[in-house]
């Protein structure tokens, strides 16, 4: 390995990737098998149940996508929006807009419900859009601006529509009910709470969307027609339609395992507990809660810089000396805000306060 | 670790994924670092670098696609196919025949040119189909039937047309000359000759190729324009697009890295080497080579079976009592004959020793 391999050792607390878990670390360092190798068919259904489980569904079609989070957003539109359908987004951050550009682009006639950032997605005004659309769409917990939007009156709402849902920076960390909900379609990242390396994307799809689902959408790759006959099976067994990737199917069943046996209610308190933590200490340096009360992620916090601390400079500072690694604002948030997570391993209290002494020494 | 994680110590010998070099299985273990991380920009930066080599090209937008080798097919077509342009495919196994169902889906009318399975891609054939197609599409190695084609004669006549070609499993095991042959638009598999993990679809465009791009093409996940402003940077720095899939590509990094040092010929020489033993030993034992004769892949052998062999009883054997995966053949060729490789760190003479063994004691 050459040297910059070898230099990173970094404790990452921004809005993901975090650090995994050792258990992915010891699976992804095991021999390789093959995509139809019966033992690797075993750990894929195992790790299907496993998604069950923190998606809060009993799905038949849940499994992880070939690709990162945000294929499993691409896959979510490209499979259910045929040109001319109505879908309506709640946007109150950088991946609702980006869901309005994903479907634009297949043809949907997008109905943009906008908030403000740091706020909530408000269910009634989401509701009250349109009066019959094909899909509504929001994110659950927005990665942009630390927020948690209210999913289940959306889902109670939602008529004939299909309710479509981003789990990125939720699944693990806080709970997701998907049955309960109400959710149709939802995907999600590894790289968040569950611990994982970044490379799949978690997703799930109601009996009510496969119903819907278009026969022949525009993507090959992202086709779930053709991807069901290989994580299902058809009735002569497992069809073949791409390598799947192995090496991060088998870490991400090691990380369910590992969280599921921790329990997911005691990870769900650590991620809390480190974040509350974390918050109190921010704000004992000076640093102001950005998103709104009552709706901010508890591990995630986003919080306004104190006066006169650089953004870029201080980031690089605890990057290049204290090997940690916290996010900045996007868009209008920009230079303002910081993002600063306990997520997957990283939700540790020692973790936090190494943080929190290393920004003791710049502030 | 769950037993069925530990139980596994596959010898893989079928058309891919093979062994990766322990290299790739370290660099995996390593801990996670951010996709905006200076230090993992230098790997990314120096990973293109790499692939460069082994593309045999200067293209500056050179870069591994966050997907498996499908996904880099379905970028080649998304990124320039508009509905109703004219793209020509070579088709001579199921992956030929994968390009026309991907450009179809995108509107494109598909000129397709049939080949007889096992036998090369005629330039001629091709280059005539059409008196001005917008796309010439043509695999270079086809792994359902372990075919070369000539791809130099393409690109000298294609005229004005973009050439497309499949080097899934041709790159690294093979020459592949990208700029030399006239390549405009290519993709790769980590899986093959590489000897690394699936999940990325190294990529290649020509600046030729980069002025005809689509300005927003349908896929926001596979969109180039965006892509490289985060894999080569806007005038303002590297702008996040999708998170990277890090590990992979720290991995690719370094197997690549291995490549270069054992020296990229040294590298062909020894897959060709394992490969004329295999098919010596194979032929011995009763099996009769399927490709055409000039035209065989020297790292993937297909041969029909032995009269009286079975197919699957006798691969379900090799891997249960023998550890070894070898593939069976796909579509029309099913049952009759085996896919059997020497690629990545599996092309060793070991291995062809230990799987010509275990074939002696079937037959």
């Amino acid at each position: 390995m050459t040297d910059v391999q070898v230099r990173a050792e970094r404790l990452l607390m921004g809005p993901g990737p975090v650090n995994v878990y050792p258990v992915a670390l010891e699976t992804a360092s095991r021999p390789m098998m093959g995509h139809l190798d019966p033992l690797f068919l075993d750990i894929l259904d195992e790790t299907n149940d496993r998604l069950r489980t923190v998606f809060g569904t009993s799905n038949v079609l849940t499994f992880p996508i070939s690709g990162t989070g945000s294929a499993g957003m691409q896959a979510a539109f490209v499979n259910w929006v045929a040109p001319g359908d109505v879908v309506v987004v709640g946007v109150n951050g950088v991946f609702g807009d980006r869901m309005c550009d994903v479907a634009e682009r297949l043809g949907a006639e997008v109905v943009r419900v906008d908030h403000e950032w740091g706020q909530p997605v408000d269910p009634e005004r989401v509701l009250g859009a349109h009066p019959s659309p094909d899909i509504i769409a929001v994110v659950h917990a927005e990665t942009s601006t630390g927020v948690r939007s209210d999913i289940a009156p959306i889902g109670a709402g939602k008529g004939d529509a299909l309710l479509l849902v981003d789990c990125v920076t939720s699944i693990g960390g806080i709970p997701v009910e998907a049955d309960d909900w109400g959710i149709d379609i939802a995907y999600a990242g590894t790289q968040k709470c569950l611990g994982a390396a970044p490379g799949l994307a978690p997703f799930t799809a109601s009996d009510r969307a496969l119903d819907r689902m278009l026969d022949r959408p525009s993507s090959w790759y992202l086709d779930l027609n053709l991807i069901a006959t290989y994580v299902r099976g058809d009735g002569s067994g497992r069809a073949y339609h791409h390598t799947a990737p192995i090496n991060e199917i088998r870490a991400l069943h090691a990380v369910l395992g590992a969280m599921l046996e921790e329990g997911l209610e005691n990870v769900q308190a650590r991620h809390r507990a480190c974040g509350a933590a974390l918050v109190d200490g921010l704000t004992g340096l000076g640093f102001t809660p950005y998103a709104a009360e009552g709706h901010r992620l508890p591990h995630l916090a986003t919080a306004y810089l104190p006066d006169g601390f650089d953004d870029a400079s201080n980031r690089r500072t605890l990057l290049d000396d204290y090997d940690i690694e916290v996010g900045g604002g996007l868009g209008d948030a920009a230079g303002k805000i910081w993002r600063v997570s306990t997520m997957g391993h990283s939700a540790r209290m020692t973790n936090v306060n190494r943080l929190l002494a290393a920004l003791g020494n710049l502030i």
